[in-house]
């Protein structure tokens, strides 16, 4: 399926190059992504704040505190900004301005929508978790109601939305430049998960499976 | 020195134990992070967008083409808000409720400043030269006017701005969960540079010191 394009999700910049409407690209972004940027307004200034996210069908969830002043201002109708971006790899060309960033990254205009159904809000803390550590939710001890009736869960629609896309080497607006005798190519700067370090608590306590 | 803080820069969760205002703090996490999300409002919404920057001094420097949409929207005195955010370590608890990230983000309330000065354009390439490839500009075939004439440049003060910090272990909201037979701990996640991969015209050309 393919989002339909407007005027806010055209880059000027590399538009054909670049610009994904498709759900797959989009939504495989936002499922790798373990954290966006909500940008919203008010009184036509801008506040913006990065958080984790889960994305289910065509919807993003969000969550926090009840006692959260940032959540409280997204109330039901709130213009929103989200964006995403992986950076996978440093471009290094053989002049500084042909340097760039393969990225994949995300925009996502939308509303926001507060969700008070305790079964939506528990399935959400099942889906964050398991995106963020995988296969752990059968591992932990049970939610209980009142932390479910602690959080707020506040979600948004993915009707206007693309990605923007960068792979591959470095390209010389310079044609000249490629004979330089100078080292170009890519510096790959994934996110890497490195070992596990248990704390005071778990000293004794072998490392799950899904951990290893 | 501290930066003055201002009821936009103080959070509603964890203010005492997770904001920090001395400029030491936030210049660090600004000069360690080769990413920020600029967001700012047109009519009143949000429009956001991920980009390279650079500190130097009380300002972030970002830039882009002068046939950017997005940068000709930032006319001198557009009010932003810039956020940064370093994803350290996965705060895995025994109990979903408790999981959490520790991270290092950095919020800036400014207004943009075009600079239209040849000299600071391009001693800006040279700083986001150096800070996303250290050691790398004397090596590189040296800038062109041409280059910086095409390349536009934006400036935001430093001086409404606030820091949040997690460090450390899970912390236990139901204190029985401390004593579960559960493994409980951090998980790194930090973004590492790898091997660097030489494009087709690099072939036969060593990998300079500054890369290895």
């Amino acid at each position: 399926m393919t989002i339909e394009k407007t005027d806010k999700t055209t880059p000027s910049r590399y538009a054909n190059q670049r610009a994904h409407y498709s759900e797959e690209v989009i939504y495989s972004i936002l499922d790798e992504a373990l954290f966006c940027t909500i940008s919203f307004c008010v009184n036509n200034e801008p506040f913006a704040i990065p958080t984790s996210f889960v994305r289910k069908d065509d919807k993003i969830y969000i969550h926090g505190s009840v006692g959260s002043h940032f959540l409280r201002q997204l109330t039901t109708g709130t213009p929103v900004c989200i964006t995403v971006m992986l950076a996978d790899e440093l471009v290094v060309a053989k002049s500084a301005f042909d340097h760039s960033v393969n990225y994949r990254s995300v925009v996502v205009f939308s509303k926001s929508e507060i969700i008070d159904d305790y079964e939506m809000k528990a399935e959400f803390f099942k889906r964050l978790t398991e995106k963020v550590v995988p296969g752990s939710w059968d591992y932990l001890r049970p939610m209980k109601k009142s932390e479910v009736d602690k959080t707020m869960l506040i979600a948004f629609d993915i009707k206007e939305a693309s990605a923007k896309i960068r792979v591959g080497m470095p390209y010389a607006a310079e044609s000249d430049d490629t004979n330089l005798p100078l080292w170009s190519g890519l510096i790959p700067i994934p996110q890497k998960r490195l070992t596990p370090v248990a704390d005071q608590f778990s000293q004794d306590i072998p490392l799950p499976e899904h951990l290893k």
